[in-house]
């Protein structure tokens, strides 16, 4: 048995502090570092960043939706950064968001989650709108993997909390549904769990226990969406220490595309959160 | 301006009948046609439907998470798929059931539903956890190329109906919040507008009255997840003429691998289907 996902992430944080950098090569990233936008301009930007925050960041999260744009070959690409993060230790969050019956689940888990696969990575975001149930077969390969799943519970932006705060027939809201049923399923583990929850560094406090969680968390919005390193120690201050992954994306990459400047944003990032954080 | 996704499809299926047949070629599908668990099955497998159908259903649904777990290479058996769809004529619903925040979603909006991307697709599902609004980059571009996106409304299995039926703020339960949201969306589109919904056949009506939608309706969960021909007719009876999409999946591919298997158990559907809805 592997350690899992949430001992591993642990030791990184210990390591190297919270800062997860997020790998955004959207048409308008690559439009202002003067690339083109194409499969070249794509893999010059994702390489880019990962080369200048190898020694700063405990994570990479690379965002799916841009590589997927380009069909098979930005696949290719994004197949290209991440045997690279794996060379370079650095662990790799596939922000992926996925989501559906069980049965299709079983297709993600294989797809992220798989050693034999070439997108394998250490965890991958997921959504619980078909389900939390369905997400097992999610879970099942990444505890087997000693890998991870973050649930998303309540996203950074303000559009999500119709639905993140509607309250079910046990009057629970949806975020802490998500909350407490990751709680339950990390109860199997020994250890910092496997699963983990997404939650937005600018939400209130949810009604759910956050020390609780049993697993570790990870937070967008923090730079460009608003959240600064005292919102995260707010809200996530009463956690078991070095369970947050707190995670930049355009505060950092727009300081590129000079590595310098990259590096330079990344550990300013770095140190603003470590001294909030731990 | 295009004709809109909703009119296309509603003359498809006034010509073919309202039969979406599901590409899933999964790993025990795979197993059970006698055929390897790799790209080469894969793209067997999927060709293989989509000829045996190709007379007979208004779409095909390829579930994105079968082929994204042979990663690139999967894709492009994807791709291949989707241009052999194109050339025949047949419409194409991209399964990804994708959704994240706004400048993600930009992301998807390329990758599926832009003419120049490899996956272009007649239209896509998308999730509505990361919020509905956020998902307007997929709507925007849809309406341009005369393209559709189906929004998760209520889904087939069971274990999704703790979020689906969770009240907002406001006393609406989510899946109402999703077809009022699609429906106040389709009045900028005249004649039937570019927006739809995923709505399980084996659920109870919405509060929400369907007929009112503006828009076409994909229902899943018709064969192997329990639903027939009259369920569909049930819960959609008095809804516009063709705007219901049912779509069969397992029920089909099971009587695999031989073309006039497949054709036979295609026609079957088409036929019960229609006399229940048309």
């Amino acid at each position: 048995m592997a350690d899992s996902f949430g001992t591993r992430l642990q030791s990184r944080i210990r390591a190297l502090g919270p800062l997860c950098v997020g790998i955004d090569p959207s048409r308008q990233l690559l439009e202002s570092w003067d690339r083109p936008d194409s499969v070249e301009g794509l893999e010059f930007c994702s390489l880019a960043v990962l080369e200048a925050v190898i020694d700063t960041a405990a994570a990479i999260k690379p965002q799916v939706s841009f590589f997927e744009r380009f069909g098979a070959d930005g696949y290719r690409v994004l197949e290209r950064l991440m045997a690279d993060a794996r060379d370079a230790d650095i662990l790799i969050v596939a922000d992926a968001k996925r989501g559906d019956v069980a049965l299709t689940n079983e297709g993600y888990a294989e797809a992220w989650l798989h050693e034999r696969s070439p997108l394998v990575a250490d965890a991958v975001t997921a959504s619980p709108y078909v389900g939390f149930a369905a997400l097992a077969p999610l879970f099942d390969l990444a505890t087997h993997f000693g890998r991870g799943v973050f649930v998303l519970a309540a996203t950074s932006n303000d559009d999500g909390r119709a639905v993140q705060l509607a309250r079910t027939e046990d009057n629970e809201r949806v975020e802490d549904l998500v909350l407490r049923s990751v709680a339950e399923r990390n109860q199997r583990d020994d250890g910092l769990g496997s699963l983990g929850v997404v939650l937005g560094a600018t939400r209130d406090h949810p009604e759910f226990n956050l020390a609780s969680l049993g697993g570790p968390f990870l937070v967008p919005g923090v730079g460009a969406q608003g959240a600064t390193a005292d919102h995260v120690a707010r809200l996530f201050g009463r956690c078991p220490p070095a369970t947050v992954l707190a995670s930049v994306s355009r505060a950092v990459l727009e300081a590129g595309p000079e590595r310098a400047g990259l590096r330079d944003a990344a550990r300013r990032w770095r140190d603003d959160l470590s001294a909030a954080l731990l």
